[in-house]
């Protein structure tokens, strides 16, 4: 399957046409340049984003997509200027791939808000610095450039360290920069793939961690993590009886939330970061921001160095993802499941199925 | 007219109903306390919030009600266990006349966001601890606890300090906590009773200053202010040409924005904050947060030591507000023009006057 050097064809999963369900095809992986790494993929994650992404929900994309963002694997080969990393070195890739290196935030690590003319360069569905449309994870092989190659700690299994990818450092950016720790008051919103890795993170960084999901149907998970409280935002009592309790809140849900509700749990002086992508825009009142000098945020992924920290700091606390391993030929079943909300905590696609 | 260390009746001018227009009358001020002061009150500014709590924008009220939470003037009188003042200081007082004093807040010196049961006790319009409503200062006198007291410097004078205990800090505050200062671009949204504040203090501070005003009508006054650019919110240009430029934009106009436009404007990891309330939700798109971990804000006026710090900083920087003084009389042609955004940039009524 492996040519040398020159370009291969290797076997993936991808999605033909918007909505259309996905299919063994063969891809092209590029030649491998002086500082390009092949990697022989392990394992994939199945991030909701994923789906989003090929059913076209976030704006029109070129078909086929192989999906894939969260990958795990072993390095095959390496270009003759790689320094980094050598064969048979255990290794991930998570959103992005390339970005324009040169821009304030590339050159201070924070490739993921890459404002050169590429931008941020994602691990699908974007166009690549050679012009070719990227393909993910869903796959036997990737070739990727060192500088966005990240060293996946020996104490952390690969099948449990591909969410870490995507899904973890999307968690532990925000809490590292809104400074969760001791004697700070941290709500996850929402106990899914992303959910289940903050509550784990919070709860290493020292924080007093409260689930706060629809039901309590996941309430042993929830405290089996670390949460050390776990609420149902279906109950009125618990936007009354936590009021003005939290520095910060982390909301994992894509779905429309009444924000103003969720503010009046923070303390003064608070934030809530907003990680997913509702369709409609997020609306709250200014009161609930001005009485209290609160603040709604944003936050996405994390660039190379946070995501190796982000790797370093589970492996440290002996954190990884709880994934469900499926074989490649499930993954139309899995999309469907992960849209009904029945996955605990995250699908990874073995890639030796494929 | 003083009444020696008993309550007094005082001259006043009152909003007697929702929307009717205020008219002269006597109120009664509480007999001084032990650690109340007699204020002897030389000038009271005109906020927009006191037209539109008159108005009952902002929920119904007990009338009449005594507008007026910029007050400057002269001590004259102490009660027996004050040890902060003494008859002749020149004193002022802001938009709260008391707090809780022991929640976090209060304890922090930020008696804006008190939690405790009082909350905040506004200067007007609010129920004192004597269960009594408090009444603003377009008056002659008011009585408040010398803990919120500030100390207005001998370098402003009362006519233009008044404005500062209001529109002053409510600049100043988010200035300071977000940081405007020297490699910092800032812009003021808006350059009305706040924003010429903003722009004076911002430019102060050090930072470079961006005055983002509808048209360009006032755009010599914004650069005379000490703003380094002055650009029209109504020429698309300015939104693409500035786009990922400032690290904190201040919004001082209450109108409905495009949030989006101008939370485009910031740069990956700035801050928009809004200090009006509009009568609409904001509202703004995820993406526009997510995809830099931006920041939507809001900041209330200032704690008492935040306050004093406004003043102190304000004549050390030779700042004051530029103000038209009128007689009390005038005070219901001068809302009008307030809502027609008619003023060179605050009225401020000569309460001997009255």
């Amino acid at each position: 399957m492996i040519e040398g050097m020159n370009s291969m064809t290797v076997a993936a999963y991808a999605a033909p046409a918007p909505k259309a369900p996905l299919v063994k095809t063969t891809i092209t992986r590029r030649a491998l340049g002086a500082h390009d790494i092949l990697i022989d993929i392990k394992y994939a994650g199945i991030c909701h984003s994923d789906i989003h992404t090929v059913q076209g929900d976030w704006g029109d994309r070129v078909y086929p997509i192989v999906p894939g963002h969260e990958i795990a694997g072993v390095v095959a080969a390496v270009g003759s200027e790689v320094t980094r990393y050598a064969v048979g070195d255990r290794v991930g890739v998570g959103c992005f791939v390339d970005s324009c290196r040169t821009c304030d935030n590339c050159r201070a690590g924070l490739q993921q808000y890459c404002t050169g003319e590429t931008g941020m360069i994602g691990t699908y569905a974007a166009t690549g610095r050679d012009g070719e449309q990227t393909q993910g994870g869903y796959s036997t092989h990737v070739v990727v450039d060192e500088e966005y190659v990240l060293r996946i700690p020996d104490s952390i299994p690969l099948d449990t360290a591909a969410p870490l990818l995507c899904a973890g450092v999307t968690l532990y950016s925000p809490l590292a920069h809104w400074q969760a720790g001791p004697g700070r008051k941290v709500a996850i919103v929402g106990l899914g793939g992303l959910g289940h890795l903050g509550v784990r993170i919070a709860d290493a960084m020292g924080a007093e961690v409260t689930v706060l999901s629809q039901s309590l149907r996941k309430k042993e998970d929830g405290l089996r993590l670390g949460a050390d409280h776990y609420r149902a935002t279906s109950d009125p009592a618990t936007f009354e009886e936590l009021a003005g309790t939290f520095d910060l809140i982390v909301n994992t849900v894509s779905a429309d939330l009444d924000l103003d509700a969720y503010l009046g749990l923070l303390r003064p002086g608070g934030t809530m970061v907003q990680l997913g992508g509702p369709e409609k825009p997020l609306a709250v009142s200014p009161f609930a921001l001005i009485t209290h000098r609160k603040s709604l945020a944003g936050s996405m992924i994390g660039g190379i160095p946070e995501t190796q920290e982000t790797l370093d700091f589970c492996a440290e606390h002996g954190i990884a993802a709880e994934v469900e391993v499926i074989e490649a030929a499930r993954v139309n079943e899995a999309y469907e499941r992960v849209l009904a909300g029945d996955v605990r905590f995250r699908f990874v696609i073995d890639t030796a199925t494929i």
